[in-house]
């Protein structure tokens, strides 16, 4: 089942009738993906204590309707870091798509183009960048992953602006994933055919050798983890914005608006890293107010839903990033299925919106949520 | 099972032993309704999370007994806007009754009719209000869903004048309707039968296109929301007074005071418009605080039994309305039914007030709930 | 499996092994007593709200150990009201014990007297309270209900005192008592050996007729509703120390003591009166406030173990009364279950107050208990 | 299946595949232990709720990670009272561990050397303190119950002070030990061949009788738990250094301080003494507050994971102790289990600093954990 020949037969050409909304397709990629694969891509890590956090914390927050408001001219418009988009749905990113379709990123790249969603490509991508840069849309991001060898990180550096990137975003959350332990019990392991074809042409960094008194993490995993020198100096070699991705507290957000980040990606990897961490959404309120109101601030963590996006931009996000029903919309139906759930998610936001009287983004920021327990 | 006749035979002409309580209908309907109809009558929108809210909100709260209190003059009337009722259960204005029974809202006006419960006839009745009128007592309001040619809208008005509905109750938190899950995966459909009787005789409005860059929900389903200026309007065109339905937000409920309103109705349309909305119990106080003690305050939302009635007027709501458990009796026993339900949560809510020491409703306003947890 | 011989021959002789602690009692029982009477016994009104309740309230709190505490000289002794107990559990006056064993009341107060408990007799007491005295020792009060004629009441209270009861407990919470819908599911009916024998050489009262207009709650139940009239005739009666029973509101305690109740008995009827009502233990420690540290208190209402008894009293109560339990024990093995129950309970206190550092029940009372989920 | 050969067969010579994290060892144990043993291994007293907060007191804590710390030189090191220890995981003195392994604490003994963790061992050991002390490394430890009769109490600390044993643990709060419920239900008994070796040799103590008015709790069991007075004494009769478990009240803590203890170890007996105290977790920073921040304090109680432990440290802990885990591991692989179990914890501790950006645990201390579900 897990060879891609199979999942491709499977995989639509068309929009199953039982999409009623966009968290459908979380449920029948089961049917389009391999059990193992499954449970690596849904699961975060060690328990799922973080992922689980991430879906709790939007449950707890309701919105309120409102009467009588005109959205006639209502839009989802924004302009990000000077940009204009037409909604506020960027595409995380994920990393070796074709555990979930043959295409891979390819096909997301082909959706995100068509609903003007900026796609974020990821370092891990199972298709090279210049491939995904030839299917992608104007508004392409490279996410980076610093390398041990910062003359590699400066390859892809130069890789992505050669392909028409036009923002980096370097993700600091990542030095230790801890698997997932549903994907460690249901034995996955990455199959042959997708690996990192961005790096594959690089020679591997030298393994690091620890003397008996070293630990296997401090001196071991973390020796190359991103430190502060490292982005200052990556500031330095590029013309394009840097974004960063991982942050949860608001004195390392205040620490990377100082050192010259264009934005801040609000994220705890999708529940992938410390398990036990806090919800993304939890922490959001407060690294906004530490940012000011106008810095730009992306979020990602547990969205499934249109309501979800209005509740992430109530608490102080300007946009959002899509990470895993990406995946399971990608194996259901390809680049069909990827820009069908877009434009559900875009919908679904557009009639939270009208509900709760917001013609506009910013109407949202101006709007108070409710903890889904508040009595007065 | 979906054609009436089969309904019609399995519908009863008594009271069934197992009716303990008023919610009990809840349960022995499901024999009664065809389980797609169920599915479509009971679900809220999305994944019923405010359809659970309405009902987690109220078991939060808890009625401390009172001892020695002379009730031997209890009664539970009320005046409301100057008309005098025996109790405070009205019937809400449920679309498409004959989903429950073959002749749907005639029988739940002869209920009504019965028991003196201001019956609201919705403007998707499936029945045409004038025979509705025919079958209901003194005390019938008329629904009113504004629609998309005013001069429809005016007709609908002077036909409620002319058949003698006393008060007309326009709905505004339903401009965008998000079906219940449980009843899309059920499959449901309106059964041919089952048409919006008063207005089949309208010409329908002309289909609205939208250009490329409009959103079918803000210039599409959107352009037809009820806005200040209709309802400025509408209140020029009848002498009837008129109620608002679908109010949450204090600051709405202050608006739609100050513009005429004889009273509001504090709802979040059975949690079947926006799924994440509070919960109506939650915001009631909020509602009642900012319009003032006098100002007459309707509310519905997961009431199902005499206690949730004494709970609501505990927190602000001078008399409720009967939504799901309205349609639940019909289908079991038809009028009787319907009847038997509004006598038996009547006798719930004296229960209630006896053992609270509350020989008035002005005695229940007085009241302070506990929270279920509290914990001096 | 109803009938009296049938559940006679089931009672033990001995206290089976499986009775690990005083709380076992209650699924034993299931095997000594027929379903639909387990049903009525164990099931609170309604939904059983309240009574679960009762039970949530003990488990949020703990107890925090101490050490080095000299418990040397404890004891559970207590002066109640100027009579000296070895300990503080009551047994509260529990309707029609031939439910759970053929002899009933006798065979409790066999226990009581035994164990030096108070027991409470009931009005509604399947064996007369002349045949019940003469098996109970020194403390046995009588549980009274007004009747509808105070010729009855007082006929009652004469008999009480001619035989030997030392104080009177005046029940006042349940002028209606709404049935366990567990219960009436189950179809429970008093069996015919089951009578009020106190109460069958009275002619009944004449009943009640209603006009039309009058409500079988407020006019016709209510009628009968202990009034402050009632009870300051009846403290003119009689010699005999009287207390109130079913007090849950601090305003209801102040005005029952300032009528000259020798104590109250705080309790929501073991959450068969209203159901919604708060736990008995969550209303306790703002009606000792109210009464002053000195007032004698008693409480009901969900305890199951010493613990919950430490518990009760660190929140104000001076002892306990234990209801269900009492029942159980009485099924299981007659008066050697019921003695071995308080036994059990008794040394399960012990325990706790050692554990917990108290040497005395006024220890207890000086014990500031924690939320079980308190995080500092 | 109780036998301690068959135990020993069954107990492998290398780390099966499955155990992914330390906690993994307690589900595996269950195929290594007698389900009875098991039982009484796992289980707290009475119905656990104390064994049950524990574990929860954790689940409701979060951390957040940091980024761009300098961990490289990161070490989890410590200076305990003085001594120098590679890391803060130390083993609790558990009793009777040939419940768990045939070779019991000898085999702990071992893992605990090669991992440079202090070995508690217990007065209830069935190995002989002197046995143990041969496999044990420097850092060892011995736990003494108070005897009935000093001289024994004194020949104990006598013999652990000929051994070598660098300090003295005195546990407080076991003076009763409420069993397992489930325990008790799986009607557990100590086999035969297990045995308090380091008690063998003495004569018992002579039976307390007591007189009738006496109770079994006060006067009985408690008679001799240990009282300050005991306390003053040990402390002269012996220059090892004292610790204290068993403290979950700040003011026992300060007490304790004041009488000259090395240091306390805050524990609820892992939920095995009163069921219904609060989580050890609960307790910990009132007492890190009453007792200063650079007064010694171990703490158990809940333990499963190295973020549990970050948890701990950071709510005031210096160390911390692991009790079940050992066992349990001891069960599947002996020395090799144990020795893997505290690898793993110690990893997972160094994971969690590493991505929270502490490089020790001086940083952990602090860092603020956040409740679950905070919501700002």
């Amino acid at each position: 089942m897990t060879d891609s020949t199979k999942i491709s037969s499977s995989s639509l050409n068309r929009i199953p009738a039982e999409i009623l909304c966009a968290q459908d397709y979380e449920t029948l990629a089961q049917r389009f993906i391999d059990p193992t694969h499954y449970a690596y891509i849904s699961g975060g890590s060690g328990k799922d204590l973080t992922l689980d956090a991430n879906r709790i914390a939007f449950a707890r927050r309701s919105i309120c309707p409102r009467l009588l408001r005109d959205v006639s001219k209502g839009s989802t418009a924004l302009t990000l870091a000077g940009q204009p988009l037409p909604h506020p749905i960027l595409l995380a990113p994920v990393a070796y798509q074709t555990l979930a379709h043959p295409l891979g990123e390819l096909e997301t790249a082909r959706a995100a183009a068509a609903l003007q969603s900026v796609m974020i490509s990821s370092t891990l991508a199972s298709n090279t960048l210049e491939d995904i840069a030839q299917q992608a849309g104007p508004q392409r991001w490279f996410q980076l992953y610093l390398q041990p060898q910062r003359k590699i990180t400066l390859d892809l550096l130069r890789r992505a602006e050669a392909a028409g990137y036009t923002a980096i975003v370097l993700t600091l959350d990542a030095s230790i994933q801890i698997p997932s332990q549903r994907a460690l019990r249901a034995q996955f392991c990455m199959p042959q055919h997708c690996v990192a074809a961005n790096l594959t042409g690089y020679e591997p960094a030298p393994t690091d050798t620890l003397s008996h008194n070293e630990s296997r993490i401090f001196q071991g995993v973390m020796r190359h983890a991103p430190t502060q020198n490292d982005i200052e100096w990556l500031l330095t070699q590029t013309h394009l914005p840097v974004w960063f991705k991982g942050v949860l507290h608001p004195e390392d957000a205040c620490l990377l608006q100082s050192l010259g980040a264009q934005g801040l990606v609000v994220s705890n990897h999708g529940g992938r890293t410390l398990d036990g961490a806090p919800a993304s959404l939890t922490m959001l309120p407060a690294i906004r107010q530490a940012v000011g109101c106008d810095y730009p601030l992306l979020f990602d963590g547990g969205i499934r839903s249109g309501a979800d996006i209005f509740k992430a931009i109530a608490l102080g996000a300007d946009a959002i990033l899509i990470g895993r029903l990406q995946l399971y919309a990608l194996s259901v139906a390809g680049a069909l299925g990827v820009a069908h759930m877009i434009r559900t998610l875009h919908e679904e936001l557009e009639a939270t919106m009208a509900l709760a009287g917001c013609a506009t983004l910013h109407d949202i920021r101006a709007t108070k949520l409710l903890r889904a327990d508040d009595i007065s």
